[in-house]
């Protein structure tokens, strides 16, 4: 064990919100909120999936505005601290204005793993206004380790509290995840925190590796709610560690309560987090979901199982924005291999 | 990586059948053992959930018997190798006969982790019969490594080509899983499984920690199926051992097939396998899942929580047959502690 003490970070009314495409009322956020309060939860992290501002067009309009919703939840949390998420490019300075007066406690800014130098600014305005700041790296599965780790320094000099190593595609296995983690904890002076996707049903295994590894904070779903195969499910979360022999702050019970009798009741079948073969490719590539639609398409029109697409883009490298690629790359695959691909396609 | 050729034996009509209440039929048998031959996977298991002989008043009638099961899926085996399940005390030396007489390739044998020693004969039968005879050790977090060794090395002695570290509570940690699969790979002169259960939701990664501690042969299902929350996912773990380097014979797509075109069309929303608080506690507890329906009516009795008297049985170490403990440790716990256990009963 090497650190007793890990802070747990529910994100059921964040990452969560990707799940319910940003419905949950502020009545629900309120109801969940006053759960996860009740159980003791460490931080509560609440806003549109992708952060503040991201109600819109581009990622979908959110049921409420975040000030509503900031004072629906702010009066439900005694002891458990609100977090909200920005996205650099996404969110503003106004929007975190709004945040801070509403009583948000923290926030987390997140840039892909190899653009920390557009959070500069942010970092810096979430100091001035004297809330706790973390920094999170998305898609860290794309970076070596060391570039992970100068990024990393980059948010540290920047003010952030502590570093996170996100997973956000689920498509690290548990030596990775210990590697960067590792690394980051060995050479950073802040905390460094771990954020899993489920999608190679890893979850819950990637975040005990990467506290073993040294995360000190580590971030968790109820039912293990999330964007497509979801994140690591809190309340087994909490009970794998307090087993493993960690001290956590929730309650164990309480966290299973918050789940089952709070927040399942707000979801139909179709909401709950599944690993189907749609989220598992896109672990094993580790290709965003934003390429799982256009693959598909452009694997009908090349005659080209989509799944030998998505492993072609992961090997690439592709990120958010290239989806223009698929197109070329189901061409010269098409090209390079044609009886080979027609003989997948009849598989 | 310590052996890059890992055996998987898909237990889909076999684990699987608990999560159907046993009532696959004949015609869907065939159905997905043809999938999972086309996928090219090394085992495939076949038989009532609770093995030969299982289908009765005590554990459930199947909709067919074994015969015409066997007729219906050793058809469609190419080169994908028939294993039946036995346990002593519930399959006969009929039923085996039977099984070898239809074209099973292979027996395996299972027993609580202390009881190896009803199997001699069993083990003795198979052999006698030309069949490759496995050894499985249920419940294997209830004893300690030594004990599961000394255990594993009487089914050594009796015949068995492989012995199984048995999750069947979902109860292991990684370490856990580490320290019984590693003493027993270096210990015995025959191969090593295990069988992992999703309970904690370690059911992948417990697989790849056996699989690097030394196991060479490991269980899973499509989709997860199996009894609660289920067994390892078979086309996720395909997944992952690819991804981990290591050399599988199923084709990973093919794999992916099976689980989404033909199983997942024969399941109802009710049957797919799910991580719910039931599930958890019990892997939690480490307590097998017969005891949940008595200590939740026991609970209401004694005004406890069952949670709280599942831990405590798991403490105490009870095992199937000692239902009748439940109502003991359920008033011992509320005569001792009255103002607990009624706070408790609030949450």
């Amino acid at each position: 064990m090497t650190d007793p003490d890990v802070r747990l970070v529910d994100m059921t009314l964040r990452d969560g919100m990707h799940a319910v495409d940003h419905q949950f009322t502020p009545e629900q956020m309120a109801d969940v909120a006053s759960a996860l309060d009740d159980a003791e939860m460490d931080v509560v992290e609440m806003s549109h999936g992708d952060g503040m501002g991201g109600s819109s067009i581009n990622y979908g309009f959110a049921a409420a505005d975040t000030g509503e919703y900031l004072d629906a939840v702010v009066p439900e949390l005694t002891d458990t601290k609100l977090s909200v998420l920005l996205l650099p490019g996404i969110g503003t300075v106004e929007e975190l204005d709004l945040a801070v007066d509403r009583g948000a406690d923290m926030c987390r800014i997140a840039t892909h793993v190899t653009e920390a130098d557009v959070s500069a600014e942010h970092f810096e305005f979430v100091n001035e206004r004297g809330l706790e700041a973390n920094g999170l790296l998305m898609l860290s599965h794309m970076a070596s380790p060391e570039t992970v780790l100068e990024q990393a320094k980059l948010m540290e000099e920047y003010g952030a509290e502590a570093v996170y190593v996100m997973d956000s595609a689920g498509a690290m296995l548990p030596e990775d995840v210990r590697e960067r983690v590792g690394l980051l904890a060995d050479e950073l002076s802040v905390d460094v925190g771990f954020h899993a996707h489920n999608n190679l049903g890893l979850g819950i295994a990637n975040t005990l590796a990467g506290i073993e590894a040294g995360a000190t904070t580590v971030d968790g779903c109820l039912r293990g709610l999330g964007a497509g195969s979801g994140n690591a499910q809190m309340e087994v979360l909490v009970g794998v560690l307090e087993k493993a022999g960690y001290d956590v702050e929730p309650d164990f019970f309480g966290v299973m309560d918050a789940a089952e009798d709070v927040l399942v009741p707000m979801l139909t079948e179709d909401t709950m987090p599944e690993l189907d073969n749609d989220s598992l490719v896109l672990g094993y590539a580790g290709v965003y979901s934003s390429f799982l639609r256009h693959t598909r398409r452009v694997g009908e029109r090349f005659d080209l199982d989509p799944r030998e697409i998505l492993v072609e883009l992961g090997d690439i490298g592709v990120v958010g924005g290239q989806e223009d690629m698929i197109t070329d790359v189901a061409a010269r695959m098409a090209d390079d291999e044609p009886a080979a691909a027609e003989s997948e396609s009849d598989d």
